[in-house]
């Protein structure tokens, strides 16, 4: 297996998630591989999740602002699990609304963060609406915050890869893997930041399941030869752009 | 841009390609800078491209044993260029037939050269069709080489990932470019393995063209901040597997 | 061919559709049939298709006001005739507006409604942009429906599967029919609701055509030993949702 | 969840794979819920998988006759644990070559089981070229088996369903399921065919986990409503041809 | 409308099918067009569609070799009907095998006759595989007959665009037009050409819909000040290469 | 090569941009060959691409109104250099938002301009959101500018055919071009009206080269049999909506 060791290090990886939960399930792995290595890794949720995805916190009767509350204090137990910052930016879900406004304030973080990676959703999934719309704020606030004649503070953004990372049901949300990461170091962190959302105790056993099949993929896609030890856990991407290399591997 | 410096230097590559003169302007890039990292290169060219492939030739009136040598000439003093080694299994060409004979001579050289990469062409080409065939053909016998009960000499090849290189016409055989390379630091040796192709003299300046047009797009995902110098020269692929890896990047 | 009969005799139809006579032409068979078994079959108009789909009336010199009530009277006609309900939103035609607002009162009909079955538009029209608008707020406010912490009187929808009717030109909406519905037995009602539509009387005799042709179709996917008798009308759908099952067939 | 209770009980269920192990991975539940249905379910194993599917057995040093004796002995073995009667072919793996006399015996099997439906491998697989290659012959030879002029006994056949199974690494063999099953009923039997393939030890929880993720994404699909028990078991499936209904659901 | 009046009714049509009738309901307009304005037009049929599509001559007790020849005079009449010629591989169908020495043949049938422009079968019909298969070969014999070094008689064949014709089920065979054909003038030709098909006379309805389908879609494309008499009649295509042109219409 | 001759000559060429360079860039032939045909070219620039596409002004230090008034003047020396009409809304770029009283700005400029022809952005275009949403403006306009109903002075409109130019990295864009126009006549004064945009220097050959690129696929694709000069230079479109025609070519 082709392990890059680039100069990212240097540079802050950035999670564009719709709820307070997404990055942890989706991303766990990736965000605490960052933060061992050293970079900066910073969680952006436009929203809580308070609508769609607290379905336990309304049936035990809390009330919104509870909600949010309960929901914020997981997630950044869960980012502090995995070594990450964590912003909210409280813009509603159920529908999260696409608005220009919003847009603006995701262009700010770029140009704060200067990203060297960025994390979003995928561009398609028929079940949940407000990842699409996230991803396609994500996507637009980067191109923006690259323009200099853009009205914000910072410099102009340079080109920072982009994958997408995996959603509930993957092969719905036209989702084919391009990239398999090795998630077996972290994944312990990973584990822990899951149990932190103690609403969704059912998540941890199918996610970690999930980080199996994943890794199972990962060796046969490594090969038989690279030495990975049994029970590799792996987390799957889809890179949006070219990769740019010097190196096929 | 990441720069991966995986351990893939100690391994091989392996070019299969259907004529003699394909991997020059398709791969010539990546060949040279495997061969300055000190990796094996080498290029296994089904057939000479004597019918389909040598239109001068022909209409100078040179008899097919003559053409087959020219070709072979040429290639030889290309892949020397670029610091390769070549080898012909003269299946023939236009049509270059699959046959479980020739998936056989290819397993058996996977076996001998234990590949770390493997480049070959798309799997669609309206515009020729033993490019597919050849493509077809490396990806079976790949597969047949990783299985121990295959009755070939050498031990069973691992996952060696494959790249599909890039054809005349991208669009119309559904290239699209997933890895860009940076190739100028080589491409002073790759102009010299074209320019090897005599007949060809054409195409030494329509793929000088594709180099500088890569190499802008190369600078365009890889951000404007990453110092690449003026005049980057490119090549793209199309990565087959999923990339595995522990690092986003 | 696999006749189900699920327990979904019980649930209810719901048809949402961009302007006031789509469901007619696209999926009378569909209601006809679901009435007949005792379904409650409704049957929700986001417009009367007053500007984009009422040529005749607008050339025949007609106010707004008395082209939206001429629509009104020829759908609810034809509802009347393949035993349905239907209601009307009046948002407006050519554009149909994608507003919250609007997504807001379908979720309450979803709500209200507790459809066993949803029909809708294709999700890409290149010749009509309210099919898809239509289409895009049906499953979004599906979605929304589905969330106990969705602000609006009821319980939380269930998942009702997700059917496209046909659009007026198949192919270039990229409709490849995964189900063809068996209407033959319903058909003399689908017409005399397409008679109800008097301004599009071509649209007639295309559509008793199209239901010939997709009835052909049906019988060549069924076999041609399950005695369906000659002159088989069909109705094609593409289904959205993976169809969940305890029997193939 | 729509539950067909189509008169197929009376028909037969035709499995087609590549080795003697896939459908006891892929499809054993659909097999054991069709025998437990009454239906006849019949497996035919184009090979014995012993090239490509035995790696073990090579390393332990048996002979090619052994290892398919012992095969053979553990595909009859899970076969009876479902409840199918199971055919061998013998025409070898790794490749399993398409000849027109391999498609012609497939032939004679479709006239003589007359299937009401067809499960078959992927038209796609970048992993085994057997897989493929056995689903192209699959269907071929259903297409020759329905022409009353081709040359074989029996009589012309219907029009039965295809369904593919689920290959390893379904996205990257573009399965997008369009049917999930319920095999939940059935999952003991299932599990016990799996054991007795006693080489693949580490599939056997493989296969149960993404038992385990099919039946989450069933009940999703479903809706939560339907009174699905925790713990239901899926396997999911992509349908070649229109569904022929009179009921959406 | 575009009209183009291109040089091309200097060059000659031809017409590659897998059976006898195909040319008929598939492409008799445009074979009429084509010699009204004065252009060679020649149907080269590989097989007589002796067992795949001549069931009621099976049921009728033929013979083989009557079959064939009933094909032959029915297909002759109805290439007379349409002005062109025809000639008949007699390769066998169900399977039409695929056999170097038959793409040869076709290869030498191309060197002949130089194409201006080449009509065939879409590369996708999971209804019938020989219409792939015929597909294929006339592709690929397009581009040997395209090499000089290529050995048959004749000169290097020029680069004629390549048209699919329609398939009895567009959608399942991932048929989408982009070239609608006006043959108005010519349809009594198509259907007295259809009527020397005498044993499929079902067809004969079905095709004539179909062109009344494919005219109305094709008024709606030309846009109605086009002045198109009511009553067109239209025959779909899909256009393989790029068109080149000097004038976007 | 086919040279349509058709009547549009008397029909506008409507070309519909985000920004105000696009046009000379991705379609200065097209809009050449139209003026020179004597054809009515109007190019409608929905922004100045005052803070998307002028980065050098940006740095230099200039004020917003500045560089607007700069881009205005260097897109209409370039539009006279083509011999085109230009037309600025000054919507606003990055981001150019999406507004219905844009739309309706738009929709009458079609009922103004009667169009025989439109030309636009492609609907896909990652590093730049301003194109797809100029695409899906000119689109969504031109369907409603064709409804009676529409309240927008002058007449409904027809169907004219709608052609998308390339992006600067196609590949990326889905952009698979099915038209390839012969533009060499008119080179010169692409050429010239590329050096209106002083600001852009390197892209004048790199568009340069892409002609050449585009006119060597041109060649390829006429055929070597056409009598095309050395030196052909060509652009790229994808044609959306079906052709329609009389003569397949």
């Amino acid at each position: 297996m082709s392990h890059d060791t680039s100069t990212t290090s240097e540079g802050a990886l950035l999670v564009i998630s719709a709820h307070a939960g997404d990055f942890v399930w989706r991303a766990g792995g990736a965000i605490a591989l960052a933060a061992e290595r050293g970079q900066r890794a910073k969680v952006l949720c436009l929203s809580f999740g308070e609508r769609g995805e607290s379905a336990r916190a309304w049936r035990d009767g809390l009330r919104l602002d509870e909600i949010k509350e309960l929901r914020r204090t997981e997630a950044t137990n869960a980012a502090a699990a995995l070594g990450a910052e964590i912003e909210f930016l409280d813009a509603g879900d159920y529908p999260l609304l696409e608005t220009q406004e919003l847009v603006d304030r995701v262009v700010r973080v770029y140009r704060e963060v200067d990203p060297a990676v960025v994390l979003t959703h995928t561009l398609t999934d028929p079940y949940n609406g407000d990842h699409p719309a996230a991803a396609r704020m994500a996507l637009q606030a980067r191109v923006l915050a690259q323009a200099v004649g853009y009205d914000a503070p910072g410099e102009p953004l340079g080109a920072p890869p982009v994958f997408f990372f995996e959603p509930h049901q993957p092969e719905q949300c036209d989702f084919k893997p391009n990239v398999l990461m090795d998630i077996t170091s972290v994944f312990d962190k990973k584990r822990k930041a899951m149990e932190c959302l103690a609403a969704q105790q059912h998540m941890w056993d199918y996610y970690t399941d999930l980080a199996k099949r994943r890794g199972v993929q990962l060796k046969r896609n490594a090969g038989p030869n690279l030495g990975l030890a049994h029970g590799t856990m792996g987390e799957a991407y889809v890179r949006l752009y070219p990769q740019t290399t010097d190196v096929l591997a």
